[in-house]
C-alpha cells in the first residue's frame, strides 16, 4: 500500500490514548462483524462497550473479548446491566461474572434504576477494585434532567470516587442528557460537565455526525467520543482530521508564495 | 463460556415457538451477513422473510434457504412479490417457483395490488396447500387506512381461511398500518387486530425500538414481533427480557430481608 | 438455483452501462463487507466511491481496489479529498497518489473549499488526463444554494470540460442540493440539472428510498442513482424493477382474455 502523506492534518494522539479516545457501542454485533471492524480500524478504537444488557446474551462474548485483547482495545460492560443487577441485589455477582469472563472495564451509571448518588459511589468504589471504571452521568429519561450544578458536581464526585473517565449520557439515539430531543446540543450542560473534571476526563456520547462535528469543532481532534457504531469509526476519524466537509478547516488554505 | 445466570428474568418461550416469535426482515443481506447473524442469534429467530421482491433477485437464495433450514428458521417469501405476481396473472407460477426453490412459508397480503378480500382469501387457500401462510392486514398507503371493524374482521377471516399468523402492516419504516406517520402507535388499531384472533395469532411489524418496547410492555416478553432487522435481533431480545432501559421492570427491585 | 422468470419487468441496461448506473457510497466499509456486497450485487453496481476523505485512512484500500477491478466496478475517489488537497495546494499530489494506488476515476467538486468555477474546470481538465471524471454540482451548505440557471450552466460547463457524468449533490443525508432540508425533492432543480446535459448524463445522489422511488417514477428504471449504501443495492434494484410497493406499476395488470 502506498500510504498517502500529502496533506497537513491536525495532531492526533495514538494508542494507548489518554485523550482523543473513541469508544464504540456494540449493540449485538456478530463475531465476524466485530473481527472485520477491528481489522479495519483498531488503531482508532480505544474502548468497546457491550451496550446495556447485550453481553448477558452474547454467545460470541469469549471470542470478542479475545479479539479486543489482541487489538489493544479496552472491553467494557454496559452500565444498564450493572444497574439491573444492583436493583436485584446482584451487583457483586455481576462484577464477579464480568471478571471471570475477562472484562477489563465496567460502566457505572444510574440512568435507569432508582440509585442514589451514595449508592452509585459505593458501587463505583467496589467496581474500581478490579476494573477500569467509566462512570456515566445523566438520566436516560428526559424528564429527569439534572441542573448544570448537578452535572458539575456528579462528574467531580465520580472522578474522586475512582472513575477513570466520565461518560455524558446521550443514549444510542443522541436525544437525552447533553442533547435536546431533536439532537441539538445543550451547550450549558456540556460546559457544566467539563467544569467538573476537565475536557480530557469527559467522554461525550455522540452517536450522530452533527454532534460529533460540533464537539470536534469545539474541543479539537482529540476530544473523547463515545457510543460510536463500529462501522462508523473510520468516518469519525475523517471528521477528527478535517477530511470531511463538516470539519473542513478553511484556515489551512494554501497561499501562493 | 461462562453463561451468566445471576438475574431474574421474565419467562421466554423457546424454539419451535408458537408465541413470542421474532420475524426478521431481510432487505437483501449478503450470504455472509445472513450466516453470521444466524450463528449469533438463531435461537431468537423464528421466521426469516425475504422482503417484498428481493428474493426474485437474490443470487444467494439457495445458500440462505439451506442456512435457514440448518438453523431451524422458517423461510418466508415476501407478500409484495406474490401480489405483483397475482396482478400479472402469475400467482400460481410464483407459488410453484417458491416451492421448487424450497420456501417453507409465504406471506399473503393485499397492500399494493388492487385485490379484493375474496381474491385474498382465494389466494390464501391456494397458498396454504403447500406452505405455512402468514397473512398480512393493512395497506402500505396511509390514505387507505382500514377502520377498526375492518381490522378485526380481516384478521378473523384470514385465520379462518388458513393463515397460521396474521401480520399487522407497519412497513420497514414503521409509519403506516398500526402506526401513525410519526411512528407512534394507533392503540385502537392494535386492539382491533387483537380482537380478531387473540394476541398470540398476531405478529406486529415493529421495526423501531420504541414500537417494540411499547408492545412488550403492553403484551409481555412473548409478543410476536415482525420486520426486525437481522442485526437487531439480540438488541430486541434484551428488550424482551427487560435488559434495556426501555423495558426495565422496577417491580423486580431487591428488598433487604 | 432456479432463476425465476415468471414476471414481466421493465427493461434494464446491463454492464458496462452508459445509463441506469448505480453508484455506491463507501463510508468506510471493511474489506469483508465490500467483498460480500460485491459477491451479492456486482451486476447492479457500476461505480464505487470512497466517500469524502475515507480513502486517505482506508487500510483496506489496495484489497478493495483489486476486488472492484475483478468485479468490473469503477473505483472513484471522493471529491472532498481532492477539494481539501486543492485548498492546501496539493491537488497534483492527490491525483498522483490516486493514480499510483490505482483509482479509475475521481470526483471533482466544489462543495466545501472556496473554489471558483474557473478553478473547478481547470482541476477537471487536469484530472481528466488520467481518470474518468465525475463532476459534482451543488453545495453541501444549504445557505449557498445555486439558482436554477446556475445549475443548468454548471452541468453543461462541467460536461464540456471533460466530465463523463455530473453528480447532483444530495450528501449522505439527502437534505441539500436537489433536496430540501426534509428530504423532499426540489423539482425545479432536478429539471434545471437535466436541462444542462440530458438525464443520461446526470447521476442523482439519492440516499433515501423515497428519493430513489421518485426519480425512478419520473425517469424510469434506468435513471442514474448515486450515494447508495452498498447493503441497499439489491433493494434499489427491486425499486428499479417495480418489485417494491413504492414503484409498483398498476398498468401491468393482467386482464382475463
Amino acid at each position: 500500500m502506498i500510504t498517502p502523506a500529502f496533506l497537513t492534518l491536525p495532531e492526533r494522539s495514538t494508542k494507548p490514548r489518554t485523550v482523543g479516545l473513541t469508544h464504540v457501542l456494540d449493540k449485538g454485533l456478530t463475531v465476524e462483524s466485530a473481527r472485520s471492524a477491528l481489522v479495519a480500524a483498531a488503531p482508532h478504537i480505544d474502548v468497546w462497550k457491550f451496550g446495556w444488557g447485550t453481553a448477558y446474551l452474547d454467545v460470541g462474548l469469549p471470542e470478542k473479548l479475545e479479539l479486543l485483547r489482541a487489538h489493544g482495545v479496552l472491553s467494557c460492560l454496559g452500565g444498564t446491566l450493572l444497574e439491573i443487577s444492583w436493583a436485584q441485589g446482584k451487583a457483586q455477582d455481576c462484577l464477579d461474572w464480568a471478571a471471570a469472563v475477562g472484562f477489563d472495564s465496567v460502566e457505572v451509571s444510574r440512568g435507569v434504576a432508582p440509585m442514589s448518588l451514595d449508592d452509585k459511589h459505593h458501587l463505583l468504589r467496589l467496581a474500581s477494585q478490579n476494573f477500569v471504571v467509566l462512570s456515566e452521568v445523566g438520566s436516560k429519561d428526559p424528564d429527569q434532567a439534572l441542573t448544570a450544578e448537578q452535572w458539575t458536581r456528579e462528574v467531580a464526585q465520580d472522578l474522586a470516587a475512582g472513575a477513570r473517565w466520565v461518560i455524558t449520557e446521550g443514549r444510542e439515539s443522541g436525544t437525552v442528557g447533553i442533547y435536546r430531543e431533536d439532537g441539538s446540543i445543550r451547550e450549558e450542560v456540556v460546559t457544566a460537565a467539563v467544569r467538573g473534571g476537565g475536557v480530557d476526563k469527559i467522554m461525550f456520547e455522540a452517536p450522530r455526525k452533527d454532534q460529533q462535528a460540533w464537539l470536534i469543532r469545539a474541543f479539537g481532534a482529540d476530544v473523547n467520543l463515545a457510543n460510536i457504531p463500529a462501522e462508523e469509526v473510520v468516518a469519525l476519524e475523517t471528521l477528527r482530521l478535517g477530511l470531511r466537509a463538516d470539519t473542513f478547516d478553511p484556515s489551512r488554505l494554501w497561499q501562493p508564495a
